[in-house]
């Protein structure tokens, strides 16, 4: 238990139910972009169809037309796979817990990008790995660095990547580097866990492919999630793997939960097949592309020269990069909450060994375009004074 | 992973498929009990009324409404607690889960009940414990037999049970051995995880105080489930444990899975304050009733004298004691799954060491009255038969 780290997440969590507050925090998707007419006829019809299977158990791999779908969509989009390659899980975070419970033991080594998902360290902990975190730019992570790093740690287990729209950074990393990921994989003998929350919410340029579809050896867990294209409060997502490794997830899921909800998993199932869930997501991405747009006028409008920040393609973050001496969790506790109620997520808690002061995390996802204009202008206002000391 | 076992549990929830099969092998719930009506409506409620807030995320260790209501359920029952003693989980399994994963290091050693929950060999496997199993007889746990373990066991972690009409068994822990339950665990500093998911399926005789409610030191981590009293499909149970205790199994929930689906736990909430759930687990236990004394009338009919079974006075299950030289698994595969397609759970896999071959576990709940009556009949012609040879 001394791997737990105190809970930020949860802390912006509960932070959310502040009305007044203006919050960069969450990275939650925008609740006016759920299909609720849609679910609620779907939950209407499981619920009143006589059909009480919907609320028993099922397979704890998942229900297998649930299975069915994801397999079809993931194929469509190029990372072939069939229903029995599929685990349905409870939202991403789920397949990150499994995965490292299969792989890690106290003292093993995990090589993230640098920095990386806060809830995969939060995940990660309770099995008390050690971290070689690897440099990330533009491009994602930097593969000479990766080659460094795993030639210093040659017993490392695990990669654990988010390669589309990174959490937090908002960087995608390029298919040429995807290409080399593999092979140092291949090569150091890794398992890969391939976290593609954001995935689909990509708002300019094309896809790429998944390393799931690069991958030769079978090396890569390939996890995604249904609560940014659907709903968070499904909590489903799925893992995709080797057979033998999808086996031991699916103990593990038994183990740690029994199954996902049937009755969620039905109406997934059922969305999937009575709707066009990509007609769906790019009416999300308009709404997206537009929040971000927003975002990044305005910070190019209110902030110094001297505070950078990436222009992601896709997917709800961009990350903020201070001059060096500046403390961005000082800053948001002593000045941003109390004068401008303005909240983000200091970039501290995403590094896993050494914390850098002066990034923050910016979700423009979720928040009225008014209030995004009207936080970015109040935070800018305040980093222009505490700049100008 | 070298502790996972091969899934006796899934293949059953497999075989529960095939609708020939006259199956009192799994824990189902009889899904006529459902409240379809009223969950319809509660669903159609809570996504048609613009309340997009069910469908977002919200706080990891539950929706405060449901917290409460479980807490004043709880409480009425006994069992004093509030709603911020209350972490809303993926039904009891998740439960199990978490606990080991607090406490539990490998070649730490878990007392249990001897035989045991077969989900909880499951859950705790990954941890990669030892077993000290403890006798039970017709009032549950034997104590002599525990003080005598956990003197030869002095670094025992974890105590398991499952207090209230056991899986597999079916027999109830007196009062008295609840008292001294809580006294050994006490003296030798054990942490207690009382599971309860049968707990409110009282045949006859009056409710016998949790472990919780008689806890004196914070040891006894009480956990709960919706499972059969509600729906399996909605995967929603609880733990209720000190707040040091219940702090960090929060923060493993958070880690596992980050919450439970908001959605599911907002319709329980409503559920619970629209909806008398006392009066429909009355109606559901006055079903289970009918079904126990039928199977125990059908067996006391079918059966040789030389097979004894459990009289439970509650839950869903039977133990049935055959002649030592009798191997359950055997005759299952050979005889009763061929010639009578009749199944129930081989008794050795409950065994967490010395595996006993003669014991079954029967489920009485979720089969119609005809086919429970066909299937004990069909059992008890190929058991005498096979006696005898």
């Amino acid at each position: 238990m001394s791997g737990i780290r105190p809970s930020a997440i949860r802390e912006l969590l509960r932070l959310g139910d502040d009305p007044d507050l203006i919050s960069f925090g969450g990275g939650y998707p925008d609740p006016a972009l759920f299909p609720m007419n849609e679910l609620s006829e779907i939950f209407h019809e499981l619920l009143t169809t006589a059909n009480a299977r919907t609320l028993q158990y099922t397979e704890s791999r998942g229900l297998p037309e649930l299975r069915a779908r994801i397999a079809d969509r993931l194929t469509r989009g190029g990372t072939t796979c069939g229903a029995d390659d599929v685990l349905v899980i409870q939202g991403g975070q789920q397949g990150l817990d499994l995965t490292a419970k299969l792989v890690l033991n106290a003292g093993d080594t995990v090589v993230t990008e640098n920095p990386t998902f806060l809830g995969a360290l939060i995940a990660f902990a309770p099995y008390e790995p050690r971290y070689a975190p690897v440099r990330i730019d533009e491009d994602g992570m930097d593969m000479d660095h990766l080659e460094e790093t795993l030639a210093r740690h040659p017993g490392a287990r695990l990669l654990y990547t988010v390669p589309d729209f990174q959490n937090p950074t908002g960087v995608t990393l390029s298919l040429d580097r995807r290409r080399r990921l593999i092979e140092l994989a291949n090569r150091h003998e890794l398992l890969v866990l391939e976290d593609t929350p954001y995935r689909d919410l990509r708002y300019e340029g094309t896809h790429i492919p998944t390393l799931k579809s690069l991958d030769t050896e079978g090396r890569v867990v390939h996890v995604g999630s249904f609560s940014k294209i659907l709903a968070p409060g499904v909590r489903l997502g799925w893992a995709v793997a080797a057979p033998d490794v999808l086996e031991k997830l699916g103990l593990l899921k038994l183990a740690a939960d029994t199954q996902s909800s049937t009755l969620n998993m039905a109406a997934t199932a059922t969305y999937l097949g009575q709707y066009d869930i990509d007609s769906h997501i790019a009416d999300a991405c308009a709404v997206y592309r537009h929040k971000r747009d927003l975002a990044l006028k305005t910070l190019d409008e209110v902030m110094p020269p001297e505070v950078r920040f990436t222009r992601p393609d896709g997917g709800l973050f961009t990350w903020l990069t201070f001059p060096d001496t500046f403390d961005t969790a000082d800053f948001m506790r002593q000045t941003l909450l109390p004068h401008a109620k303005v909240a983000y997520v200091p970039g501290t808690t995403f590094f896993p060994t050494q914390q850098e002061p002066n990034h923050a995390r910016l979700s423009f996802s979720g928040i009225a375009d008014e209030r995004l204009v009207d936080g970015l202008h109040r935070m800018g206002d305040l980093v222009r004074r505490e700049l100008a000391h």
